[in-house]
């Protein structure tokens, strides 16, 4: 058999994937309220087709032979992933699936209405129940020697185990506890009410606009709008769409979030023409991906090489609401560290404290029996002892996040594994390209060059720690993350004599 | 067989077309520029899909199977279109099928290239190409005795020919042509140099999403956007959208836009629950479509019932630019007659006299061989004629309509066919319900209502002249449109003593 006899499925399959995404966008941005009901039978009718596509008998024949020969790296790395989705679906009997995937939309509706109530005990059944169909697809398809946990974060992070991501969840406690208690205690401090001023909307999409265009992001090759959450999403390398969302009284919030969605939407906009629009023609992984909006958002995006030039335009933008606001005083509110309860609010440094408390949780889920009930508590204990807060209700605790309801186990170390392999990228970069000097000259079709020519245009060719290798010349090494947070906050909170 | 055992098949079919209409809307509305030629791929292959479904021997023979069944009205319905269809479309080789709808895709995007560049010449390899493959497919499709244009005229309104549309236009010409010389030499004159102020896009935006919910468009079930076109889409009658285009100096263009779009959008939003998603929940045909929006559009919305109660609002809206044009004023202003180069710009009177430009030259293009380089001057010269205008260049010329680019022959006569079928059905309305009181209260529930249960509510499960039969109890009777344009202009132009 040949390559070209998987095309028509190639392009079937990425077709299906395409509308899919449609709906979704269109769902999350502008679909009319009372659509939902009907048009979720088409995205019903799509899936199961795509679901039927990806486990055909025919194409796992070609892709089994395929396998066997010498092929381009590209169509290699091709017949490698798919192969690896049957493997996750084929076992999985399909009215398992459709049931659990009705499960799952039912249960973002109560997780949505338990949020909003405050009653955990209303989502705990939906939750017991997702996690034990997911522990039961997980067992169809781990080895042996496999933990159950390991299964699912495999899915996110190719070649990420429990055990390593325990090494590197123990090295940031050991760190970052430490150094949060230092700047908790240090003597200067950092005002940042500027920020809940009345920042005009329309003003704010003007700038938002600009400082996505400014960063990189190409409004040929994609658009801006606006959603509850903002995300990315995207067709092919030349239509890459964000979202943000605009707050009248937290001007960061849209800033950060429009610079965030920007470094993901670049890393797609960059893949290569040759592998846009197959299986293959997206990020390495979610951590890869994290890594990109968060290089943005926070390595650059909070650093004063990137505001010296562009905070006047800023202070214009609003006039006169940060007229007396210095550049100083601006780069230290948007690096103020405060423990706070709500993740997607969380400071830089922070963050990854706010992801350890959920990894906690899924392991306990995953590897051993829980008492449901108790979760909440458990939850609570460990904000209290990574963070040093408590919530004072569910809503702000437990049921914060939609991942779980939506079956989404395995995901949230992506997002930490993603600012380390940025600040990783970062340190090679700095030795090696005056990376420093371009964010200062807001040069940054140099970076977007720099970052598609090492590995960007790649797409997922490569795996997590096969492209850090190609990239930085050494695998995962959460270091250069644990140096990057040190040597920013010891200068912000001026801790050098303390 | 049972009709359960089409209801898969129905299900895909309908998921497919949905997919395929929200890449349309999305190019229509959103879409990043360099997106398409990516995307049309998506839309090639689904596209194919669709027409593997539709043609699809199994669905075929379940199909003729049920036809010889005696079963309810509405999967009748169904069996026959879908049979139609399949006999449209059978004939054609799918590869070719598949390559035209990606040309149609390309075609569009040049079109509006060609069209803001005055570019004929761009456009035409493009124009000539689709007009030979539309005719091939014509002629796989096409009985002895047909001439290929009925062919196309038959995908529009079936049951239409050349030969009844020759007649109707001759009326029309022999109605209108002197009626408009009357007009153009009458002592009583009509300035609306009022439209041309500088109408803020803002309070236009806010005055045409009231008025689109004042006729009774419903914001729950639909959605209002902007295009360069105006147009209307749906999924389901439960998600109908429509767009408007604004401009600084005309209030006009937006206002009658919207009123249009939204009668196309409240026959969709009235078609039944259980023929929604299905082939047959859709308008009977594009001339009753366009009957709906041209009745909301022209016959209530440029009616002096229709703006005494909501005048007021309209002058507030723009206050003070409309202080001084009286109700009046206003009504003679938007039934101004005025030949004009524009078809979507056109007055109710002329409006039929583009469409006769267009389908002068569609016949020419399909029953004999024609020289695209002269086309444009065909257009100009067919403007003069009958217009009395001609256009400076080939943006408001021969290029100013989509229609072509997307591959519409044989659809334009469906534009005055619907004017009558507006006119017919007004002239029996009036005899049997307060239609005009209706209308001056501003209670467009009565009138969605009324025309939801006479048949809005069928979708095509009727054709054009048995519903027509069914509604004004006469077949297609094209007089009570020559009488209501007659009566209307002699008034508006107080005629009645010249």
């Amino acid at each position: 058999m040949e390559f070209k006899d998987l095309e028509h499925y190639i392009s079937k399959r990425q077709a299906l994937n395409a509308a899919l995404t449609l709906f979704a966008w269109d769902q999350d941005t502008e679909a009319p309220e009372e659509s939902v009901e009907q048009t979720s039978k088409y995205v019903g009718t799509l899936s199961h087709e795509l679901f039927e596509l990806i486990t055909d008998e025919n194409v796992k024949n070609i892709l089994l032979d395929l396998q066997l020969q010498d092929l381009p790296l590209e169509q290699k790395a091709l017949v490698r992933e798919w192969l690896k989705d049957i493997r996750k679906l084929e076992k999985i009997p399909s009215d398992k699936y459709q049931l659990h995937q009705e499960l799952l939309m039912k249960a973002q509706h109560v997780w949505q209405k338990a949020k909003a109530d405050d009653n955990y005990e209303l989502f705990l059944p939906y939750l017991k129940q997702i996690v034990e169909e997911e522990k039961e697809f997980a067992l169809y398809r781990k080895n042996n020697e496999e933990n159950l946990y390991d299964v699912l974060l495999d899915d996110f992070e190719p070649g990420f185990h429990t055990q390593q991501l325990d090494q590197f969840f123990d090295m940031l406690k050991k760190e970052i506890i430490p150094l949060l208690q230092k700047i908790q205690n240090a003597t200067y401090t950092i005002d940042k009410t500027y920020n809940e001023k009345d920042y005009d909307i329309d003003k704010q999409r003007i700038f938002n606009h600009w400082i996505a265009q400014y960063v990189g992001f190409d409004f040929k090759k994609g658009l801006m709008k606006e959603s509850a959450h903002p995300f990315t999403t995207n067709f092919h390398n030349k239509d890459v769409r964000i979202t943000t969302h605009y707050y009248l009284n937290n001007l960061e919030s849209a800033l950060f979030s429009t610079i965030h969605e920007s470094g993901h939407a670049l890393y797609e906009m960059n893949i290569s023409d040759n592998i846009t629009m197959t299986p293959i023609g997206v990020g390495a992984s979610m951590g890869f991906h994290e890594s990109q909006s968060r290089f943005y958002e926070n390595i650059i995006g909070r650093s004063d090489l990137f505001w010296k030039p562009i905070y006047p335009r800023l202070q214009k933008a609003f006039e006169p609401l940060l007229d007396d606001v210095t550049l100083q005083h601006f780069i230290d509110g948007i690096n103020k560290v405060q423990p706070s309860l709500i993740r997607t609010e969380a400071d830089e440094l922070t963050y990854s404290l706010h992801i350890m408390v959920r990894y906690e949780i899924e392991k306990k889920m995953f590897e051993g029996s829980v008492d449901y009930h108790q979760l909440p508590t458990l939850w609570n204990n460990l904000y209290k002892e990574y963070l040093g807060v408590t919530p004072s209700n569910n809503s702000e605790g437990i049921l914060q996040d939609i991942h779980w309801a939506g079956g989404s186990f395995g995901y949230f170390p992506s997002y930490a594994i993603g600012s380390a392999i940025g600040a990783q990228i970062y340190a090679y970069m700095k030795k090696t390209v005056p990376i420093e000097q371009w964010i200062l000259d807001g040069d940054f079709q140099k970076i977007k060059d720099y970052l598609k020519n090492h590995f960007h245009q790649y797409g997922a060719i490569y795996n997590t720690n096969e492209l850090l290798q190609k990239v930085t010349g050494e695998p995962f090494n959460p270091q250069y993350y644990i140096d990057y947070l040190k040597n920013k906050y010891i200068q912000i909170y001026h801790l050098i004599n303390e």
